[in-house]
């Protein structure tokens, strides 16, 4: 893995365009500073704009079901796989209105793999993870081989000429996993981290942060410490998949745009692998899921946008693409004092 | 003036429709909410897709800047309107990104009028206002003539089959009447609501909240109630001009978003003449100057996005279109549980 150090030359001569340009210094605020972390990332200035996008919805399912922590069936994974393919999901429409593709990729569905519509991306590891509460959710080779699908399917978008990747993601029971990935690395208790996901009642939540407080005790027990040991033993063949994929963005210096906590788990997962992951992604927004917090501080990221959203499918990423497209187009088009012959200020 | 009330019955059929889409009740957050109100705004269900969007930029000079306010010469709001109606500003770039046509009105540009490139909309009131920290900006007939002017230029561009109004403003200075104009309605003193527009030392922000807090006692002192009388005595002719526009869309049930500082003060005043024009509007972000804050508690509002931005023109609203538009878009094109075979929870 080669993630190189971001271009501090091409980031300094967008921030010297901007002062340029005919508006008072510093007052597009996040507009600037993301043109600039859109430089650094590229390696040029003016930064392209982060265009064609492309949402991987990666979709697993995840054997903690098993104890209860969410009211959803197993078989919604599936279903949404189909409804993500046939254009009907929340992350077709932002991203038919952001003009964006969709791709969903199977990497772990416990379900009927062969009747997929063609539009799905298959990249199967396994049927589904094993139940974290109580063994490791999978094998290393299954965590490292669902890192590796994702990993490739970020640089064949990328070989086809995408110029941002969003992360998306689909799995009934995900936010399980996350949460205790979020916990992991984050160093955090399970009640800190856990949330209502999908909007759970308090029986549910008490067994989902009791499944992740036995996964979190299994693990430590177990004296696991390699990431992706943790990885298959927390996590999900959807979330790994999701490590992989930004991991592909940083090492082609294209930039990621991250969604909620599903999503930061999976850049816990490869910051703790490579820190250097993190300069080449952007924090979409910031969900309602607890987790999201957490991980946003402990990644030290700050998010674009806040509309208290806790879909997850890449929908909050979707939205803060505008956001960027926006930064680029600012330092591209934008006048200078001198081009438009407005004063500036004494 | 007539504002009618909202369509509860729409907003009723779009917010059920939205808990049979495929996804979690309520997981989409503020486009929901969002979503349910437009359709409120438009009295139908599912809504318009806010669409096309016009941007207006009112541009005016103001007779305070003798006071001393800002370090920007007045020469540079006429400098900004031909930069406006050459493409090169900010709110061009993100009008262009957006889809969105924008249109540059002097309604009061103490400059060479004459001047003008065809494409600039000329309702000038007067040249520039007087100094509000000595006396009234402008007579009352002069406020109601911009305001009428704004008002008449909404309804143009309704008429012209505009779906969606966004508010924009120019004219150097103008921060100074919109805190004064906000910490009056808001019962506020000056140095609460007062930032540091485009940028200013602590000298210059003495001299900004001491012209504020003269006229704001001289306004008192003249017994002055109407808010049409406390418009002419403290405002800007194009804060005049925005109120009556923001009027116009509500009048004729199309959304109106809101950019910053300066057209909350407007909202202020035309909130203060009709209050029933706050339904039809949507706060597009929270700018960093503090008098945003101030009007946003003051008016209800909360603003759909938090980018630090503090420039106006229309940036911060245009920037928040993309999520109106979603908003509509998910109730308009989602699968439904029933139509995609999705099964709900239990």
């Amino acid at each position: 893995m080669t993630i190189g150090p971001l271009d501090t030359a091409a980031a300094r001569a967008t921030a010297e365009h901007l002062d340029r340009l005919t508006k008072p210094r510093g007052a597009l605020g996040r507009l600037e500073t993301t043109a600039v972390r859109l430089s650094a990332i590229a390696g040029v200035s003016p930064p392209p704009v982060p265009e064609p996008v492309v949402v991987a919805v990666f979709a697993g399912d995840h054997g903690v079901l098993a104890q209860g922590v969410t009211p959803w069936p197993k078989d919604v994974t599936a279903q949404m796989v189909v409804n993500v393919a046939r254009g009907g999901a929340a992350i077709n429409v932002l991203a038919r209105q952001a003009g964006a593709t969709v791709v969903a990729v199977d990497v772990g569905v416990d379900g009927p793999g062969a009747e997929w519509p063609a539009e799905v991306l298959v990249r199967r590891v396994r049927n589904g993870t094993a139940d974290l509460s109580v063994e490791a959710a999978m094998l290393v080779e299954e965590a490292e081989a669902a890192f590796a699908a994702g990993r490739g399917v970020g640089a064949d978008f990328i070989g086809g000429g995408a110029g941002c990747l969003v992360t998306g993601e689909m799995g009934i029971g995900n936010t399980t996993p996350s949460a205790a990935l979020i916990a992991w690395f984050a160093g955090r208790p399970a009640e800190e981290v856990t949330g209502r996901g999908t909007g759970i009642d308090d029986p549910t939540l008490a067994r989902k942060v009791d499944a992740i407080g036995r996964g979190l005790a299994r693990t430590r027990a177990a004296g696991i410490e390699e990431p992706m040991a943790v990885l298959a033993s927390l996590g999900g063949l959807e979330i790994a998949a999701l490590a992989g994929y930004v991991t592909a963005g940083a090492e082609a210096r294209v930039p990621v745009v991250i969604d909620g906590v599903i999503a930061l788990a999976a850049l816990c997962v490869a910051a703790a692998i490579e820190p250097a992951v993190t300069d080449y992604v952007f924090a979409g927004h910031r969900s309602t899921e607890p987790g999201t917090s957490v991980a946003l501080d402990h990644l030290g990221l700050t998010p674009l946008l806040d509309l208290e959203l806790r879909l997850g499918e890449g929908t909050g990423a979707m939205l803060a693409v505008p956001v960027l497209q926006a930064s680029a187009r600012i330092v591209r088009e934008m006048a200078t004092f001198d081009s438009a012959g407005v004063t500036e200020k004494d």
